[in-house]
């Protein structure tokens, strides 16, 4: 019984402004993008509130495969420098105490992100209140509220009533998230100081976790981990022009490559025209990238196939994600050097 | 790192009025015993707070191996009408709504009886918020709050912040206890309406869960999952009493019983003197309970043998024990027939 | 470094009849088709080996959400009921042997049915060998081989070797399956007396597990739990045609119901011809099935962007598939009447 | 239904050779005992098979708290070299291949030990076939046969049918064992090269897991998990004698020590008269060990007191144990240096 209650309260939070940032204005935005290792760092600042977002720093570690060892350190790195940064810019005191908070389903393997990273950060607060800790530890706190169809309690309501009678001074919420493109799901990392905001938003305002409902900073942490078929295809038809525009190049030094390991994404193409466009794909060629989701919506959804997916190996994903993300709170948060 | 602190911070909280009754004047309670197939049922009363134990009805259900289907469905049915009659002395409204907190640790079997609970109670808040329950349900929430080692968080405050931020008008909170009689192990559960009281009490006001710090009728449901080492000692050596006072009985017809088969406790026995206990145990003999289980403390603790210990299948006891709460809260709040 | 091999190792193994027996000449099969409350039972009989499957007998049986209470109860009757006929297929002796086998990983959520369902398989051997079970039970054991990137072994030798040791009369074994469409995922169960084939068959014999290989009798269940990228597009693409075709059909009593909660596919449709499907898809519109789905995957191959993936809610259907099938196993092999 | 089986399945294996070496005459052993950093090193050599054990080499390490992180360093490092002596004396080809097994049962925590070793075992075999691992690594594979309550099958039969199937040269087999004195309870592993004799041996040949059986070198690799009422109760008694010469020993220096924090069993004691035993313990203190323990067990085990217990942090020591042996396994076998 249940479970069937569980499906329908099944929730991913927020998304990814990375994908959205072409819709906004772009004299209140600053862009900054650098590359370490194959791995993309891309920080907006969006200077003030707006439709799409609000105002704050967003940003964005774009990686391959992180159940690649090698992949997997290097991307810890940056992501501790850049939490780094964010918490810096909250202006906290030398002994600020943190709450670290994990959202989702432990019963749900890509939504349990933000529950195992809370198995495996580094509490101390109750040892704080014995003993002093010294200078290289900030008194730690992590909790995991679980999701509504579990506990008939809101999440939010939860954090604010802890807040209530335990004083913390940063919020750092993990939450899994949707994505909008197939390429970022289980290879993106957002941290961002704006805190969440669940739906889309419209009037929602007691379920807001953020500076102005906790009154202390919230810097959330995301990974998409689950795309909708209609991103899928509609991801899917955009490459399909893609990978035409590729073959219309003439590199010969390309040809002589294997056909099929090619990333065409990442050679040299030429433009095809529109004509060229309706020739080979239709009325479907036509549509701009709002429209041709619509459409695919229209298909999907009356008949419940636009599914929510995750990868098949999402359990090892997530394990390794969730480590990751853990190991650099830790690291970010306490001075633990060569410790771990 | 993270273990290390859960091993300190395991803890298990409350204790058995059953066991202490002796100590608590007689005018100031009420006693009722009954036996359904083999399970007792023991309702205490107290009716004023005293050094022992606090004003309120504290019911025993007593009983052997709950994997035994049989036993299982008769203790169950005990359960819910144990627990029906104290949710009716707490006068509530027709409609009135439950916290059901299950506490404890998930990683540490002996320790997850009430985080097991929780996982099968029927939650039903989140809907009532939206639509009518009709007249067979009440709004029930569930919430796991966790071990202090793990969160860095007391319980108490996790509670505490959930009632100030919504409203409930009953708590029901599962614990597993530590026992002071082998024979209790797994095989009683408690029901009492004066909530929990960590340690000793000693001036600990603020970790205390009960009507007084909640503000609303808090009724605990407590199974002894683990005993100590002490404890195993000094009952075995209370116990060899009785199998001597057995054994000193000339009953004939026990004795064509198979010899190893006789559960001496239950058959008639003549009391041994003082002098025969002397000759028997030497000095041991003449110790009285609470100084035989300081003398035992004393040889054991110093060299870090007075472990606390769970029987070996404890997995599979706390699965069905578990199994047999959620369904009895269940059943008691909502009104389930034949639909579970 | 174990889980970079696991995610090398994770194999789903084989496939189902249905959606290829368009391919196997008409006179080599016998087909069934019936209706039981919205759940569809499709038997065909392969009467001689062929290029796409072997002789034998194969049932589907296909069914909308599992996680609701209604259809799984309509499901499991429908799933014994087939069971019991398959295995009367198999001539067995009377008191016939069974031995259990879940396939695949533990491990991974979309790979772990086979696993589960052996955890709530009622074993019987041991008890057998001490005892008379009596008429209502036969003697049943239950085994996990795991995957190969978790043990280095070949699921298929572990089990030859078992039957090397102990005698059994009837292999069942539970696998999870890839699927061919999307709307087969977690909705459909095949059963089959074939045995399972992995791979394309490619002269890879001793991976085999069927009467051939094991000289028993095999009976195989398999449910799709997951689909590739490339079916989700291809199948959108041809639901893209029976879309317009629906709303090319001049149906008013259809166009007063509200347009999204149409199921189209159950609605009349009128065909488009060739010259309308190039209008509306270009060059797209003229690929049939295969030359569509080697398109798309040319697409997306190469840039690794054709994920295996699974709805996001797996875990609860997992549960809930694998107490379907586990119940309908031991119901179909033991008497159990109400005693479950 | 099938936990009631469970629980009359649950079984422990072995025992430990350094609890019974006083029962073998002294001729046909050699003994050899070394310290490191207080963890205690036995090498006994049994020269030929006895009433008590078989012929072969038993090793045990003797340490304190293993969730000590210092602790956990020193224990690894020594069962690395008592792993690698053992190895060696078994005369294997250079390119040796090995199967780990790990006994138990993984849902019963003190259990699962050989489980959850499996879970880290570094598994090379699949890869091997299809490449040249290289010098630094053999191959290895990985296998849980599970518990008879579970499988309806003996674990003996599985790796037999395994073996008879695929070739290796050396199996490893770890296990869960019952102790015979409480300060080895989670406190000891032992290895060694005569296998697994299950039960008391009686004549039960095809059970056991030995070179004659398996026709391959067997190295058993055990710990201690659980320890019966009967045991606790006769060690304390025991230490009573011990606590009481301590306390009779006039040391002046000690006496200044707090009085509960000395560790009585490490300081100097005098040895007290039989009359003075008598005189505490009565007729109990006549008794010798098998006498005491016979005694017990009479009081205990028909009134169904007699349990075999666990510690109640039993879940985060096996998680410790577990990864230490695992660790140690790979490290023998492998060549990993500071890969690992």
């Amino acid at each position: 019984m249940k479970h069937e209650v569980d499906l329908k309260n099944f929730s991913l939070h927020t998304d990814l402004l990375i994908d959205e940032v072409e819709n906004i204005e772009e004299d209140i935005i600053t862009k900054e993008n650098r590359k370490i290792n194959n791995v993309e760092i891309d920080v907006i600042k969006v200077k003030e509130d707006n439709l799409v977002k609000r105002k704050g720093t967003y940003t964005t570690i774009s990686f391959e495969d992180i159940t690649d060892f090698k992949n997997f350190n290097i991307v810890e790195k940056i992501f501790i420098d850049e939490l780094n940064k964010i918490i810096n810019e909250q202006n906290l005191n030398k002994d600020y105490k943190v709450l670290v908070i994990g959202l989702g389903n432990r019963n749900s393997t890509p939504d349990s992100l933000g529950v195992k990273v809370c198995d495996n950060i580094l509490v101390t607060r109750h040892i704080d209140r014995l003993d002093n800790l010294g200078e290289d530890y900030h008194s730690v706190a992590a909790f995991t509220p679980n999701v509504m169809g579990n506990t008939g309690l809101d999440a939010q309501d939860i954090i604010k009533g802890i807040l209530t009678e335990t004083k913390f001074d940063l919020l750092i919420i993990v939450d899994a998230l949707a994505s909008s493109k197939i390429e970022r799901v289980n290879k993106t990392i957002q941290l961002t100081d704006t805190g969440i905001y669940p739906g889309s938003g419209v009037g929602n305002h007691r379920k807001e976790i953020s500076k102005n409902t906790m009154e202390i900073p919230v810097i959330a942490i995301g990974v998409p981990t689950v795309v909708d078929a209609v991103t899928i295809v509609s991801d899917t038809i955009n490459l399909l022009i893609k990978k035409i525009e590729y073959l219309k190049n003439n590199n010969p030094k390309e040809k002589l490559k294997a056909k099929d390991k090619i990333n065409y994404l990442k050679e040299e193409r030429v433009n095809i025209s529109n004509e060229e466009k309706n020739h080979l794909l239709g009325l479907i060629g036509e549509l701009n990238d709002q429209e041709l989701k619509s459409f695919i919506s229209e298909i999907l959804t009356p008949i419940g196939y636009n599914m929510m997916v995750t990868p098949k190996e999402i359990d090892f994903i997530i394990e390794k994600l969730s480590l990751l993300i853990s190991k650099g709170i830790n690291k970010s948060i306490h001075n633990l050097k060569d410790k771990i």
